[in-house]
């Protein structure tokens, strides 16, 4: 069928029956015999016909869909929790979609948008946090919904599950420190992101408890996506670099700063130790051992489509999510 | 709203004004004067209103999205694959949706499934290759849709935008060959897609050049996503390998090969040359600097929506898309 999508009215052409009964059939209605049923539900498929929402969702109400909006698809920790997601949601008859907003307010705007319009079910997302407009329409919307990996500390009203990124920030800090490289630079990602100011307040307890100043030219925002934090780092260590650890905000700034060490002729961990989050290295093989905060994303992603789900079947639960899941230091050869 | 969407009805109740009437405002309907749209419109945005489709889509019968199903989500090559179309894609004002496979026949026919029924305008797909049936589908349908990345030599009817892989198969074999590695242990895709069909008749043309044999044994089939090659060069290099040049179908797979040769105590260029396929280092800064062929990722995006804008726009075309974009051999570290 060229050019345009094939339709009900095709069907009933194609058997010679009415519209309705052709529509009565897809729906498995028992009005209709057993074998017209099957004949039209096999003739659909020769044909290449789909409805406009899969066939349980005429019946429940439901489509059996969850939009997930992810701030960066290319980087792999958001590819690797969508397949998380997904495996869990398929054990429950879900399809999932991804929609990706480069944490970018009018991104976020229209993918929130894009879901509720394609009538999802619920929609797992982690903010840009640009606002809290978007997220307030999607509650003011009513569809169910769940944060992940970042959550608005004025807003306890929007459910989150996150990791606990105080603790991750610690525990790289602090170690950073023990094997005496005092002065730990934390290329951190934008301030307005919940996740960069509490893994903040972790590298600051590590320093407190350790006795150390925080001096402040050693804490550096640069973007979470590739690509911004090479001209930083070389600034940084052209400038006379007075730092022996690097923090970063995720893996993807971490190996970054590590090629921009490796281009300047130093080497990690000798002249550098650093230490990355997400913790991607569980997941995908490369042949640079980098030292990172693992944030359990298996955990994460399991319990945001279980809290979806909950959600969904229990419409009227007044049930508050507010999760932080365990982090744990995995060390590698980067901090060696 | 908690627990229900909004509908229509709420916001008629709140406007007191009929049904119809709001929902002719918010189509814009000039029967309806221009200050009770205004306050209809903002009352929607207030109350957290989205239709079942786009507004714009109420007029022309275009939902202004379109469906991206890749087969490895997790795989940066595709992340960022989905981003240049979504950067192409927003040009004309449309959105994007991601649906992911694992390269699993059934997953790849409910992703179809979904996005139909999700009233898309267009699919681009990278097919699992695991059969014709499902893209058969697609075409008996009627939804415009491209395939990218892999093509079905036997199906010239589906259109399609690839790289060329022969070439890209041929150049990093024969770069291998004349920098001393003569035996290129070639680790390739799962046989049914073209692009390892393909990448393996590149390979062996170069051997046939330098008039080299071709061992079978030297090339070896691994799953395309992170963690099935492990074990697979795990076995290879403890049982007295042969070769010195590697060649693998995708990034990931080239990572995971030195992963395993520096676990072992090996060294990547001196022991082994490695070159990937997909050329990830040019978007994401890994600090391991892998030789890989560019199969130009964003030329191909931007051709693929370019094509699926064509049909759309077309409907009645008889235009066939059968496009092979040129690769090249981008050389760093691991093959010094």
């Amino acid at each position: 069928m060229a050019g345009r999508k094939v339709t009900l009215k095709d069907l009933a052409i194609k058997a010679g029956l009415s519209v309705n009964t052709i529509s009565r059939a897809l729906k498995d209605k028992e009005d209709i015999s057993p074998a017209t049923r099957k004949t039209i539900q096999d003739l659909a498929k020769e044909m290449g016909y789909v409805g406009n929402a899969l066939a349980g969702s005429l019946r429940s109400g439901l489509t059996k869909t969850i939009a997930v909006i992810v701030s960066d698809v290319a980087n792999p920790h958001f590819g690797i929790m969508v397949k998380d997601i997904e495996k869990t949601a398929r054990k429950h008859n879900y399809t999932i979609f991804v929609i990706n907003t480069e944490d970018d307010y009018e991104m976020e705007e229209r993918a929130i948008y894009t879901a509720i319009g394609k009538n999802v079910d619920a929609i797992i997302i982690c903010p840009s946090q640009r606002s809290t407009d978007n997220i307030r329409f999607l509650q003011k919307n009513g569809v169910p919904f769940v944060l992940i990996g970042r959550r608005f500390r004025e807003e306890p009203d929007f459910d989150y599950v996150i990791c606990d990124d105080e603790k991750g920030g610690y525990l790289a800090t602090k170690h950073l420190i023990e094997s005496g490289r005092e002065r730990v630079l934390f290329l951190n990602g934008p301030g307005r992101i919940s996740s960069a100011q509490e893994r903040l307040e972790g590298y600051k307890r590590a320093h407190a408890e350790a006795g150390l100043p925080i001096r402040d030219e050693l804490i550096v925002e640069v973007g979470a996506s590739a690509g911004d934090t090479r001209q930083v780092v070389k600034r940084l260590i052209e400038r006379d670099a007075t730092f022996t650890g690097i923090f970063a905000f995720n893996d993807v700034i971490a190996w970054e700063a590590a090629y921009v060490l490796q281009k300047h002729g130093y080497r990690v961990p000798d002249d550098f130790g650093v230490i990355g989050f997400d913790n991607i290295q569980s997941r995908l093989f490369i042949p640079f051992q980098l030292s990172s905060v693992s944030p359990s994303k298996g955990k994460m992603s399991k319990r945001a489509v279980d809290i979806v789900l909950h959600k969904i079947n229990h419409p009227e639960s007044k049930t508050r999510f507010r999760e932080v899941i365990d982090t744990a230091l995995v060390l590698r050869e980067s901090t060696k």
